[in-house]
């Protein structure tokens, strides 16, 4: 009675991440490239700004209005530039969502034209979960303008809103059709940021890339100094690492539970939500790394010199690795609500050494706190150094 | 300056599609064992019904929940069941979308566990699209309530909601986690519904599989009788052709723009607009397939004979080929909607035999005209016949 045939689907993903600078300099032929990769056009654009990119940056939409006259047999914009509320402004509610619809709409925007979303992570995904939605994906282009989303949402494969209560409650799997990443872009953000946004480069170092780290560790007092040339070589090659890792990891959708690039990210998680979003992502996975290294080396994985490595690092680059909110963190519910998110069970990486981990399913949370009251304690000695 | 990474990702999905019937008798072990794919359980379920099909069947509820309980140590429900909105109402807006994601929220399903949808394929858009958006995607089985459901909805990886006055504006590409066809749902139907469903089976029939045509043909009087046996393997057929289209298509996220299944939809959607859906989309696919069997004889693709057969076809087993709206459409500006929605290029597919077709790129709506004169002529012909 009962008759199954299997469906086999593979789909296939391929697109350009570009490290450029002054991307709408009129002879700069990246963009022009990127489009030139769906047929010579012209294509038609949408673009969406970031409205604090546009503040910092007031000239940046009539830049791109020119590039793309100067490339008008390559493309057209089908709309003015729209701006967006910047941050997690952009993720909080449905109104960027319905920005980027009605775009799509009154623009005409189809499956094979593009939009181009300049801006932070936030910003990117939630027009990377309009563009994903709307006629079922449109082609979408990341101008990532932050350390962070260049390291993070701007060559990863998902996009989100927060919805109910819950960061990335909705959104999808989406590859963007290219990535464009410039790097002159980073130097209007204010230096809290850029130093923040290197607190992921310490991560993906740690969790797969031993000659990243010592890389990081001989450039620290560079980085520390916001040099724009070694900042631009560390998140260059924080991307790549991200992009290895997603392509290399055999689970792009996450159809599984692992999410190794998540280290740290626990805590991170929660210490944003305790501060309300004060604390920046990169200054919350600080922490978090911290935190989980101290844990790695209680729970026997590392040793105490790689722990006091990875710490110092972090301090050397300028980075916190405590926050007072840390205290007050019920760790138990934040691992759950983790865990929840990842699904049945509970994955986090931990180190095993300098670029490398394992997956644990628990956590001694009496070992976790020791791990915690240790960072503290560090932290209130450098602070007394600091101010001695 | 300017350095490239160019990311590479593949993604594969498998996952069954299952015939059946009785699904909810306890003994019947599809649904236990689809779950059992994800190991051994108990897995967490969040269960919608199509309103109109527990109207149509009260007891579906109760049975399913006596099945779970059967299967305790496979699977338990998370949730009551909910019961949304049938019909298109479910696509008319967000709140099918919101109803499956405050189940997933207060039913605590993550990533691991799994919703069920039960209905037709308007129903099955709607939730997929919920469910794929949901921490970017709970595990979906979906139970196809009506042939149409079996052989489209069902087994596709596409999900959607209408909006800013467009079907299937908003959406997503997601294969399901597993298809539970269970054919005694089909008996619900009103017979106007089940015949509508054979459109589908003509259609992919024409566009991949002469074997299933002449199958179709030699069992057109004991379709048009509704006898169960034969619209059992007919739905089936159709629902492996689409399978093996979607598998073997080498597109099946539509990143290009062919997609040969739209063979006669171009009208059909018109049709179902204009008519205010009061023609069903099968009923709408009827014609519009006969529309472009014509308009391929006309452009010198097909014969006469084989025009011919196609239209006996469609007329042997129930359904109409022609429908006053048909008259007063705008062809053009329909044409126009249907581009516009595939993106930039047109792409219809039209007959080169009873089983293959080729992509055209233009149409010569004078001759598209005559095509629809030649079958509204017939249908008056024929209906005066009936008449007589």
């Amino acid at each position: 009675m009962t008759q199954t045939t299997f469906q086999h689907i593979t789909v296939a993903f391929d697109f350009p991440v570009v490290f450029t600078r002054r991307a709408f300099d009129p002879g700069n032929p990246a963009l022009a490239g990127i489009l030139g990769r769906a047929g010579a056009g012209p294509h038609r654009l949408g673009v969406v700004v970031d409205g604090g990119l546009a503040a910092a940056d007031p000239g940046l939409p009539s830049r791109l209005e020119a590039y793309v006259a100067a490339h008008a047999d390559r493309a057209v914009l089908a709309a003015p530039p729209v701006v967006v509320a910047g941050g997690e402004r952009a993720k909080a509610d449905f109104a960027v969502l319905e920005a980027v619809w009605k775009l799509t709409v009154e623009a005409g925007l189809c499956r094979q034209s593009f939009i181009v979303a300049i801006g932070g992570g936030a910003v990117l995904d939630a027009v990377g979960f309009a563009a994903a939605t709307a006629h079922r994906g449109v082609r979408l282009v990341r101008m990532p303008s932050t350390a962070l989303a260049q390291n993070d949402a701007g060559v990863g494969v998902k996009n989100s809103i927060n919805a109910f209560g819950r960061k990335n409650y909705l959104g999808t799997f989406a590859p963007p059709y290219a990535v464009l990443n410039d790097q002159a872009l980073l130097e209007t953000l204010p230096p809290r940021e850029a130093r923040a946004g290197l607190a992921e480069a310490v991560k993906v170092a740690l969790v797969r890339d031993a000659a990243f780290f010592s890389w990081l560790k001989e450039n620290a007092p560079r980085l520390a100094a916001l040099e724009p040339e070694v900042l631009d070589e560390a998140n260059r090659r924080c991307a790549v690492a991200h992009l290895q890792h997603i392509a290399g990891g055999g689970d792009p959708f996450e159809l599984g539970s692992a999410r190794p690039l998540d280290f740290g990210h626990w805590a991170a998680h929660a210490l944003e939500e305790a501060t309300g979003g004060e604390l920046r992502h990169g200054e919350a996975v600080a922490v978090g790394v911290a935190l989980d290294t101290v844990y790695s080396r209680m729970i026997g994985l590392i040793g105490p010199a790689e722990a006091e490595a990875v710490l110092r690092l972090l301090v050397d680059i300028g980075l916190d690795v405590w926050h007072p909110a840390l205290a007050a963190l019920d760790m138990a519910a934040s691992v759950g609500a983790f865990r929840e998110h990842l699904g049945g069970r509970l994955h986090l990486s931990m180190l095993t050494g300098l670029g490398s981990r394992i997956e644990v399913h628990e956590v001694d949370f009496a070992r976790m706190a020791a791990a915690r009251d240790e960072i503290r304690a560090r932290a209130s000695v450098s602070g007394s150094r600091r101010e001695g």
